[in-house]
């Protein structure tokens, strides 16, 4: 029970635990609906702690966005992968992410955010531009690069709207391998020359 | 002046009037802070004639989702043509809708709300499959009819999202005509051998 037995620094787990708290609230009530207040009741933390970790609660979503801290530069390294398994591994990759249940429930308070909410939408976009397309096209040696991460991003963001959240079968329960056989060439031809 | 010089029942006017103006105030607001009061104030009648011609607030916004009547006719006869034509002319109907400014005010309401409120996504979800995928799958003679027709679902609801929603470009501004080049084979795949 000695704060020197190992364990880690109480405001470390008090962040995380915040940002969970926030996620959930982010994805139950949308964006508009969530307060700064109402996320330090759900976390059991004054107010002003949440403030002081992370500011407004537009810089609040930003870093819930942002999970994980390295995404661009994965995608960077899937799109400098060898030209034939690109469509592949860009699928792969993204399905990891939604098949993560935390990670799903950030994705899934990003757009519903967006959805209701002109800046929240304005962040998404910016934030799926900088982040996921912008090193997608930067590594592709092909004409139009961006028009075709912009393309491949269009049936990804496509598979996440019907797959997990509006879940329409049979598409919602398919297993990963059969989503990857049928996705993967779409994404390569997008991709690739 | 007259009401005999040939102009419509000023009923059906009032009501697409009505209709019109339920489809600005879903689109901007939001299907769950949109009353049948605040519609009959932008249409500047009385409530309970929006009431009298579409009943409750969920059965106005199914009208409007069901434009155009005939919808699902239409795709029936899109997956009866030529094979070889079908990735093109799926992409092309679907298409023709977003580009009409008036569907793409009702297709926009009708994604917000999906994405707000769990009632409405399962309203949309029901009406996808039952006007849309269903009469797709129904006349596809291949194995796994109604994946596939979900399948082409996902790239088309994610090229909706990107173009017209997020408007991300360069797909936001690109030409239909090479809409047409880089999605028609995506859907072809999907709908074909």
């Amino acid at each position: 029970m000695s704060p020197r037995t190992g364990r880690r620094p109480a405001g470390s787990d008090t962040r995380q635990l915040i940002l969970k708290k926030a996620g959930t609230a982010f994805s139950e009530q949308g964006y508009d609906k969530t307060s700064l207040r109402a996320i330090a009741r759900l976390a059991k933390v004054d107010p002003a702690l949440v403030t002081h970790y992370f500011g407004t609660k537009d810089q609040l979503f930003a870093t819930l966005m942002r999970l994980p801290d390295n995404l661009a530069s994965q995608v960077a390294a899937l799109a400098a992968a060898p030209s034939a398994d690109r469509g592949e591994r860009v699928v792969r990759f993204f399905l990891a992410l939604w098949e993560n249940e935390a990670t799903r429930q950030s994705l899934l308070a990003v757009f519903r955010s967006a959805v209701s909410q002109p800046q929240a939408a304005d962040s998404l976009r910016a934030f799926i531009s900088d982040a996921l397309l912008g090193p997608l096209a930067a590594t592709l040696d092909l004409p139009e690069p961006r028009l075709r991460a912009t393309l491949a991003g269009s049936q990804l963001i496509g598979l996440a709207i019907v797959r997990y959240i509006i879940r329409m079968e049979p598409l919602a329960s398919l297993d990963v391998e059969s989503v990857v056989f049928w996705l993967a060439p779409t994404l390569q031809r997008y991709l690739s020359a």
